[in-house]
Parts: C-alpha cells; structure tokens; sequence
C-alpha cells in the first residue's frame, strides 16, 4: 500500500527539520552524559504487538460507525500490520484471536508473515461470547462456571488456541476472563475462585515448556458487580499457585479510578511475575483510547518503572501490545499514534538521570526526585524516536507519510467501502 | 400471559403470611402516628413507566445473550408491559423510543394500550445511531455537530418524535445526547454547546404547549473524553435558557464516583426544574442495573428529597421511568424487581417523622437526624406495597406470581426461542 | 455513669413495643426455618473493640470542633469502653494506642478492666507522627525508610508496643503504616517494599507464639502518591511472607472509588489470610463516618460473606474494631450507632436462606440470588439485636437510654467542658 | 535572602546551555509561524498569587513534621513572596487570609509589599475554623447555618475582610465554604443552600463596586456527605443569582474523580463567569499537591481553555492563585516548581496551533486534532520561560539559584529552626 520509495521521499522532505532537533536533543542528552546512540539501540530493538481485531473500527453498546477499506480476512489483517511496521519499524508482531483468526493453512500464514518481517506474538482465546456452533453458553460464565461441562469446554477452547499458536509460533498465551457477576448474591466468590483456579491449572498442564500463559484481571466490565479476577493481587494469586510459567498482564483500562498502576508494575517486577502489558489509555474506565492520549505523564512513569525493573530484577522478557478501540479514528493512524507515544515514554525513561535519581530518594530530596523525572519529561525526544524509525527503513513522520500517499484511499479501492467488523 | 385469576389464587396462597405482617406494620406505624392507609394512596396513585426497549435482553460490547419469547414488535412491546400492570399495578405508561417503535397505525396503537390501562409516557429521540437510510451520520455528533446539514438532520427528528409522541397522547420529549468527544482537541467546548442550545431551542420550538422537554446528562459514554451536555450544571444551563418547559432529567448512573444524587434532586427542585427519572443501579458507572440491586439506601435518600420537594416546592409533577438493561436475568422479572425497589424507597420514605426530622436539624442533633432517616429505612413496608398492589387487583408477589403460572414458557411458546433483538 | 437500674427502667418502658416486634419477627423467620435464638446466641457471642482513641471528637486538617467531657486519661477511657458495654452488652474490649495510652502500671490498669468486663483487644503501634523526644523523624517514612536507623527506631517501638500487649493480655498488634511518597520520584517503589518488608520480619520475630500479627492496607492519605501497603495484595504478599501468624487486616475506608470490599474479604478467607476487620463507613475516602451510615447495604454483604467464610473456610478468628472518627457527633453515641448497624448488619446476614442461595447460585438463577439476599437485607432485625443486648443487661434502646439519663452532662459535671484532645 | 548579583551570577553559569535551547525553540517555533518574543511578551505579563498560607509547612490530620525558617509574621510572609518574585519574575502579588494575616498597620504592610513590587489579590475569610474569641461556632457551618446568630457573625466576617482588602488593595473577595453535612439527614439541602444564598447576597452587598466576589466550590472535606456548594453548577447558580459582580472559582482539587476540569473552564467562560483559579494537583482528592507534579497534561488543556476563552469570549479578567500545601517539600522550593509548571503549561498553550487546529475541528479529522495538541505539548518551552524570568531580573533556574546560596540556611538562621504554623 505504500512502497519504501514513497516512504524515503517523503523523509528526505523532513530531513532539514529532523536533523536540527535530532542534533539538538543529542547535544543536550550529551551534557547529561548520555549518549543518544544508546537511546536509539534500546528502541530499535522495541517490537509492540498490533492485535489483529484493533484493525477495524470498534464500537459501544450504543452503536458502531464503520469507516471503509478496513481488513476482510486474516491475510488483509496482517497486510495492515505489516504496513505498520513499514512505517514505524516497530509493529513487528501480531496477536492473534482465536475463533476470529483461526488460519486455515498456518504455513501459508507464517509466510505471509515473515514476508512483511512479522512475528506471532501471544494468542488470545475467547470465552466472552457463545459461538454459532457452541454446545454451551457463557453467559453465566466460562472457566468459573458451576456447571462442569460448561468449564470443560472453555478449557478445551483454551488449549485449542494454544495448538494454534504452537504452530504459529507464539509463544503465549493470554487469558482474559470476562467472568464474573453482576448482581450481589450470584456468585460464591470464593467457589468461583477456586473453580477459575482449577480449569487454568489444566489450560497451564497444555503449555509447551516455553510458553508462558498471562493472567489479565479487571474490576468491572462486562460484569457490573464482580469479576472473577478483578484486580492483580488475585492475578498474583492464581500465576503463583499455577507457576514459573503463569504471569500477570497489566492492561491500562482495567483499574478502578485513581489507581497508581506504576506501582503495581513494580510490586509484579519484585516478584518477577510481570508478563506483559496491554496498552491503551483512558480517562473514566477501560475506554480503550489512543496510548498516551489522556495520560501521558503516568505513561511515562510506567515506563521509567520497567526501564529499572528490566535492569533491576529477574523479571521475564515482556509482552508489549496495544490494546485499544477505534471508535472514531482511521484505526491504522490510531495505532501508529500508539505505537508513537509508547516510543516517546520509552525515550524519555531512557533519559532519566538515574544516579541523581537515587541519590535524591536516599538524601530524601523529594523536590529533586520530582525535578529529576520531570526533566526527563519535558524533555523533546520525538526526534530520537524518528531516527530510530528511519534508520529502520521506516517513515520520520509516519502519519504524514500515510496520509501523503493516502493510503486509506487505497484501501478503500481495493477493499470496498462497507466492510464487516470482525469480531467485536 | 397470566389471567386475572391465577394472580387472585396466588394471593390467597399468601395470603395468611401477608395478613399477619401488614397487621404488625400497620401497628408499627400507627404508633408513629402514620396512617397506613395514606402511604397506601400515594402508592396507588404511582406509575413508573417501562421503556419499550427495556424488554428484551440487553447487551455489553462485549456480546449479547439473547433469551427466549422477547416481543417481536411494538404490539408486543404494549402486551409485556400490559403484563407487568397486571402483576404490580404500577406500570401503567410506556416510553417509546423513535425510530424503534414507530406506530404504523397510532389509533389501533393507542387502543391496544388502552386495554392493558397503560398511557403513553415520555418519546425518546435517538440520534446515536445511525439509520440505514439516513442521509448524514452521527459518527461525529448530531446536535452539536459542526455541519448544519447534520444538525438539521437531528432537529428534524426529533420533531417528527414529538409528532409521533402527539399522535399517542404523549406529553413529554427526553432528549439523550451521545454528542461528545473522546480525544482532547475534537471539539471546540464552548462552540459543541452553544450549537446544541441552538438546535435545542429549535426543537423547543415545536413543543405543543402543554409538553415538557427533559434534558438529559451524562458524563461520558459513549465518548470517553467530553459529552455535551456532562452534568446537571450544564442540563440546567440549557434547560434555563430553553423556557420553562424545559426541564432536566436525572438518570441515576450518569454521574461521576460518589457523586450525591440527592443533593441534586433538592438543587433541582429548588430550582423548580427538575423533569423526571430514569431509575436503575450502578456500582462503576452507567452499569443499568435493576433498581436497588446495589445501592438501596441511596435510593431511599433519593426518595426522601422527591417527597419533602414534592410538597415543598412548586416543581411540576415527575415523569418516572424505568432505564435498566437486562444482560442476564428475564428482562420482565427484572423490571418486576425494579418496580418493587421503587416503591419500597417509596413508602420508606413515606414513614419519616418529618416534624422530628425537621427539630432535629434545627438543633444540629446530627445523630438523631440519621436515626430517623434509618428508622425509616429500617422498617420492613413490603406488605404495605403488597398490600397497595392487591388492592389494585395486582398479585402480592408478582414474581412468584410470573413464576407460578411459568409466564415465560408461554411466551416461548409463542412467540418463539430465538428472537430478534430490537434496537441495541 | 449509668447505672443498671436507670437502664432496666428505660427498657421496662420500652418493653411491650419492644415484645411485639420480637414476636413478629420470631415468627416470621420460623416460617423461614430459622430458630431466633440461634441468632441471639450468635449475637451474644460477638463483640467489637473500641479503640481508645475514639472517644474524644476527631477532626480534619481543616479544624476540630471539641466537645466537652471527653475522657482525660487512660482510666476514663476504659470508663468510657465499660460504658458502651454497659449499654449494648457488644463493647467488651478496647484497643490500645501506643505512646497515647502506655499504661503506667499494667496491673492496674488490667484489674480496672476487669472490672468493667473489657478484655484488650489488638495494640496499634504509630510511626506516622514524631514523638517529642524521638531521636528519628517519621516524616518520611518508618518501616520503610531509606536510612537504617530510622527503620531500627520503628522496628523497636513496634516491638516494645508488643510488650505493653503481654502484659495487658492483647493478643495481636495491627500495624497500620502511613508510610509512602506525595510525589513522583520521591521512592523506589521496589526498595521501599523490600525494606517494609525486612522490618515487618524482624517485628514479627518478636510476636509472642499465640499473637497475630495485622497488617493494614491503605491506598492514600497521608500520601498522596503511592502507600507501600496500598492494597489488599500487597498486604497479602507481605503477610504470607511473614508466617502464619501474619494476616491482612481490612479497614472499609482504606480502598478506592466503587472497590468490591465483600469480594476481598472472600479472597482473604479463602487464604485464611483474612485478620480482621476496622468498621467505619464512607462516600468519599477515608471518610471514617459513622458505621452503617452510607452504605448499609455494601456493609450487610460483607457480613454475608463473614458468615459464609467462618463458616466454611478455615480462616483464624476474627479481630472486629470499629475505627471511626467523630467530628461532629457525641463520640459515644456515635460509637453506640455504629455497634449497632454491625449488629443489625450481622443478624441480617444469619436469616439469609442459605440453601436457597446455594441452590440460585448452582442453577445460575440471578434474580432469585438477588431476591434472597435482599429478602435478608429488607428484614426488620432490629427487635433481635435489642433482645440480645437486653438479655445481657444492656439496653433496648442504647441512645435513648444514655439520652434520658444525660449521661452526657454528667461526664460534663465530672470532666470538664473543656477536654485535651488525646492523640490525634 | 538572595542578591541581584547572586542571581546574575548564577545565571552566567548556566547561559551558554540555556541559549543554545533558546535559539533551538526560537527556530523551531519560526518554523510553524509563530514569534517566540510574542510569546515571552505573554508570560512577562503573567502573574501568580501566593497565598500566605503556603509559605509553610502544611500537615493532614494524621500530623505535621515542620521544617525551620518558617515565616513568623505578615511581615515575613511578605519578605518570602517577595523572595520567589526576585526568583521567578512572576509571583508579584500575595493572597492574604484574614484573621490569620490581620495588618496591625495597613498603610506599613502596603509599604513594605511595594518595596518587593507585590500587589494584593484576593482576600480570604475563614468561617472553617473557631477563633478563640468567636461567640457562636461554625462546628455545623457558617453562611448556611440554621442558627441567623451564626450566620450574622459569619456575614459580619467577610465584611470586615473585605474592609481590610479595601485597605490594602485587593480587589477581590475569595468565599470558600466548608459548610455541609457528614451524614444523611443532618441538612435540608435545599434550606441550606438558600440560607447561604441569603447570607452571600448580604456580603454582595457590601462589595465596592470595582471588587469581584470568587465563590468556590467543592465536593467533599471536610464535611463527608454533602458540601453547600458541591459542584460549579450550584457555585454558578449562586453566582448568577447574586449579579455580576459574583464569579465562580475553580480549585483543581475541588471536583470527583474523572471529572473533566478543563469543559467546566470552556463553560464558565462561555457564561463570562469564571472568576479565577486554585491552582494545585492531586491523584486522589484535595491533595494540594505541587501544580503539574501528577497530570501535566489536564493543566495544559486547561490553559488550551484559558487561551482560547480569553481571546474568544468576554469573560472577565482571572485571578491566578497557588493553593497548595506542602507537607514534605520546603514550601518555596515547592512554589517555585509550582509557578513553573503553570508557566510551562501557558508558553506549550500559546504555542498551539489555532488555525489547524480549528481546521482539523471542522472536518472531524480528530487523529489531527489530538496530534496538534500533543505537538504543542511535547515541545519543550523550558528556554522560553527561562529566557522570560531572565529578561525580568528573574534566574534562569530558580531552584538552582535558591539552593545554590542556600537560602533555607539564611532563613533558619534568621528565624530559627522551630517554627510556629501559622494558620492551618
């Protein structure tokens, strides 16, 4: 949809301006005693998984406004996320949703994807909707549920998606529940506990020694009352009766309002039980909006929490993907703002003087430790985060560059304008 | 669905049992020096009116669970809440919601809802949607939109529901707005809502004399950064410079965590402009739980500012109106508990010493202020809303009632397993 | 203060309202299967600690109102204690605040107890204010702080709080620590845990082998950035870290906005990891309201789960405290309103039909669920709760009676209108 | 405390750094059209109050820890702002409270703040707190009191404020009401609220005619149910009520979880009435945290509203005001961090993009909108504040320069290291 050509143009037009504030932010990180080429080696290797249901338009309970060209089938899906990474060199993986994406020929889909230099990153199972053809409903749940057969088939569901991603090669799998219950009285909550903790511990006897199953939790949603694993101490709780394999995934919406979720990423990393993240902000729950759009200081001090918890603790590789709604916006600009803003958070962690930084928690110099991660801040590194992209075969000014050759137009041409929301 | 008989023999299976407690309230009350009997008229005199779309399964964005023998068309619409009259005595009035429930024929519409003695409550306007053919969408507002073409789309509709509404005998319009934006920057404030003042006031226009317009607010969904019309500050900001038949319409999870609902309902009322209620329950945000399932005392406070505002103040009589959605319980018994929930509130709030109230805040005597209101609370009225029901020829309990005689097995048989949901 | 003649006068005039209800509601459960005297003998058998610190007027950083006759010396506030439990036959404890009632001479002190029937209930140590001849500063932090010596200062005062228990009979010491950081920077999340943790080991080294030890949570206030126990996870990870005898200790102000307190308390039990309980109620945060006084509803199903849990789990006893501040109320009233609503909310929770709610539950039948727990909650239990204390000597009606006899005023005539705050 | 030359010379070292980030923001600003000396010409005529309370140390309920060189007296409350003026160029006007900030001798005090080029802005009365020799108490509220003796001596107090701003200079009167309730029945809102209109319009009454009256709102503390002035509804109700001369002010601590602070500017202003600002930050409630320490983003679009309200509607002019407390950090040091932040935010806000930016509102093209925002955010405008302080006598880091002479060390040896709190 857009050739390396039209990418390198359309950067040799930003060239002038890009190199004077690139020139300029690596002055300044130098007086720091940075170098900026380490900065740009930490975000060429960064990789964010791009979900294959977030490229179409989403929707509310209250409706849904499709926009035209979105993606018809599993091959179109991966053709948007490997013109993702065309242009950010950072969107090198797919996650997979299974019974939305289930391939039909899965080495004619790893081939598909390693021509656009994708990888499978974890595969996402689905117990919050019944499907045509499925003996039994979750409506009153699936891996927590009274009724035995009812658990046996959301088990089963679950090691089929790991089957799926062994031959994909993915290398785990994520479990979200939407169990739970919306009204006092309907659930025993220790009951429904100890059942959710039973069926994962036979989803977990499937998982091939180099997997790792992530545990997401979440407060409220679609249950109105309680969620079977609403918060990341009772994630903690089954990953830690599960096992080494068995971590928890912290998702951005999934907290009630005010909780400080970078200390949560770093009581997870003490215990080196941090599996991954699902990325997206918000402002009243899980609105699935634009990373960095809402909240883009508190994104910034996750950041500077897994910068020191990567270096400081045992915890295991990271899982990085979006997790967002497109409700209004061309999904594909959506996710390449994401993307963006993730890159921009990583940067500025990356810059954080971290020896003043302690020496200001151990003198007590709570003015200083404030100044210090505000620095970092408020400090310009777009054009750090554009090297990398360039220096990668990506585009400086990826949403320029998309909308230069209008992309979307194009997809529209060869996709139609009325397209079917998968999934969701 | 269930014949007036088989209400009258359920009662007097109860008979005895319900006897014996309205004996022990009716006592406990007279000791207090409260006619029994006067609570009993105000309750019979209360009509809480069932929205149409209210009565079939709901759903999250997450999926839907549909049940079986949910009505298929209006006339349906008309015979469930017909049924639900005829089990509490209190569901005499149907809201419609245009375009989900346009009549065809509003004279056989209107006499078909006479033989269930059910009213035509307040229409509601939909411009959250779009409508297959419309010719402009709401993707990005409708009132407030920045093209006058769409605005004027939207002013347009919601006049023809007025005129559908007078067709029926109507006498109020509800405005819902999703109008907002879900990223900093989308909209201009200020200009989103003096463009909906502006379209408001046009459709305030063709208001028949003897209606009321209510202006609803909600703080987000389904926009995650602003709404239009957020908070009961900026209803009445518009409701005030509409006319005085504009009114503001409280929905109970439209409000921000902690938010006091019953301070509002007072401000209002002081104010002599609030229009009506849109009752139901939350515990995170607009959840459309049944009424009292979660917060019971909340709503007995509710209910204490609307009886001392109804005698109190010259606000013009409320319209009342169910807004739950039913994911997971038989919509019809969830509704049947929501109108018992309400009437409970009601009849509590009926029992409070109002002279000791009244002495007790004028001492600052804070603790006996709260003892009396949780006096009140306290007391056990449910036979004397039973009471009220029977002697309107309703069943003493409704639910075992709808459960005795199997109501919805009948509507399966009829109307059939799988049904098509109507409107979300 | 009172004497037991005033108060058998009291309920003799009380008696037959009083009769009647009791009667009604006997037969109203045995038509349930349930006996009332099990619920009284349950009743009887429960009592909740006062802390010491509750008997004067609280205040906020704003300003404290004072009120007069509030207890001057360790003696008058075990006088007060003896008092409450006088009156509602539940208050047979007290709970000790360490430096504000070190106990010149234990025995003495144990023997005026005695006399009273008060046993001493858990101590509480305090590291968030400095004492005036500390050589360390708490004002950034205790258990936590960056500098050993500190830490060494705090270890040891929570130790020689544990000798001041011994000796007075305690059994347990709660550690509430307000340890954290206001901003940004300000801690190492990670580290700050880690030495919290180490010092918690070495106080629990000196835990007397019939003690527990309860750790409190709490996610704000006095910080307003991060707590280093801010929930009920981290309490857990920190107590099944410590041993056996380290449990979490659940305090219904100490959570965020629309937090599922019941489902944590179930979660707990379900570890046997759940210590006890510091009662108070709230709409905002830590408000520290009267118990019962906002949301009785919420507290009504955290007795559910109490009684379900004690019942099948093997969780150790409890340890109930009312932690409560009274900035506007008389302090003992207030301290008698909230024993109460426990009481009502803990008997309410006895007459739930616990078959009927096991049987919903299995058939996933959640407006039966719903139905049953309200039912409960909707019972007037209040004629039981007075029937209880009246058996044990205490009043019917414990503010009425400590309001005939102005028990107020003669503390006045004896203490003085002017009182010294004690403690905070 | 610190010298001219002090500050020359500290910002000679640090001048070779802050020109090269000037002329890089100068260039890059170019680059998009706009001056940066309209810019500087902008912040040069920008001045922030301080309040005397905040000069030091602040404290929560739990306790206070002091710090040394506290101001003793208005004198030196004077000498402190006028220090952080000689540092930052923008703190030219303080905020008195009155009875903690009495003037023995008007015409001295006047004298003495023009010595440091400080104005005095609004005026505070305190009807929170009982003065010693007060006749009636304001335990159960002030302006709202059921009592008309309380309410006369509250009314008798603002005015005398007032006559003492009319002293000094000050052109406004900044009402903020702790009255409200703590539990449920202790108010009848709504005689409440009209008793508090009565008694503002009294003290309305007595405003010279070139005063404003500032009418604050907020939701909870210290009353824990319901606040007389909860929300910006009821304060713009009130203020519309008492004439134009009567404004709303907003607190940025003072509203409920999630709520979008930056509509209810664009509303106000929409109505002419928004009469100034609080300025602080807060994760949880009312935390008075330094401004920008927790959500610089929320402050940069308020000034988006700010710039674009003051330009586009004809809301009077605002007056600017820290609220903070400082409990940790040395107060002016934290005044200094403050007064940047807002700065900061002001520069990014005028370096917005109006015409794309309106451009991008017209399409709906919200990707766009969102990154004209982000684009102005994530410029870094530290240089151009500097470059403005500098220009004004200022220095370039003023935190810097202040530790660097160590001005803390001055002030303790002048006035000692234990301090009186004065006020709170």
């Amino acid at each position: 949809m857009i050739t390396s050509e039209e990418i390198q143009e359309h950067n040799i037009a930003h060239n002038v301006t890009h190199k004077r504030a690139f020139t300029h932010i690596a002055h300044q990180l130098a007086d720091k005693g940075i170098l900026v080429e380490e900065i740009i080696k930490s975000l060429n290797n960064f990789q964010v998984a791009i979900p294959s249901w977030a490229l179409g338009t989403g929707g509310t309970r209250f409706g849904r406004f499709p926009g035209g060209g979105e993606p018809r089938s599993l091959e179109e899906k991966i053709a948007d996320v490997g013109l993702l990474h065309q242009l950010n060199a950072s969107s090198g993986a797919i996650s997979l949703h299974i019974p939305w994406d289930i391939p039909d020929n899965a080495n004619a889909i790893k081939a598909l994807a390693a021509q656009y230099n994708l990888k499978f990153d974890a595969v996402n199972s689905n117990t919050f909707q019944d499907q045509p053809d499925a003996e039994h409903s979750y409506k009153f749940g699936s891996l927590c549920h009274v009724d035995k057969a009812v658990r046996n088939q959301a088990i089963a569901h679950n090691k089929e998606v790991i089957d799926y991603g062994v031959e994909l090669g993915s290398k785990s799998l994520t479990v979200w529940l939407a169990d739970g219950s919306t009204f006092p009285g309907q659930h025993n909550f220790r009951e429904a506990l100890m059942r959710t903790q039973d069926s994962l511990a036979q989803i977990y006897s499937h998982l091939p020694d180099d997997w790792t199953m992530l545990v997401e939790y979440k407060p409220y949603e679609p249950n109105f009352y309680s969620m079977v694993i609403p918060d990341w101490g009772t994630s903690h709780l089954l990953a830690s009766s599960l096992g080494e394999k068995a971590l928890s995934l912290v998702d951005l919406g999934h907290h009630l309002p005010n909780t400080n979720i970078e200390q949560i990423v770093a009581i997870l990393m003490m215990q080196n039980k941090l599996g991954g993240f699902h990325f997206n902000d918000s402002k009243y729950g899980d609105d699935d909006l634009t990373v960095g759009s809402l909240k883009p200081y508190q994104l910034f001090l996750i950041f500077n929490e897994l910068v020191d918890g990567m270096k400081n603790t045992k915890n295991p590789e990271l899982s990085w993907m979006i997790d967002a709604s497109h409700n209004l916006k061309d999904p594909l600009e959506d996710l390449l703002q994401s993307v963006d803003a993730i890159k921009i958070a990583y940067a500025q962690a990356l810059t954080i003087d971290r020896a003043a930084l302690k020496e200001a928690q151990e003198n007590c110099d709570v003015a200083a430790a404030q100044s210090i991660l505000q620095d970092a801040f408020r400090t310009d590194v777009r054009s750090i985060v554009a090297e990398s992209r360039a220096q990668n075969g990506g585009a400086l000014d990826p949403i320029g560059a998309y909308r230069h050759v209008n992309v979307r137009k194009r997809l529209i041409q060869e996709r139609g304008e009325v397209t079917v929301s998968t999934g969701l």
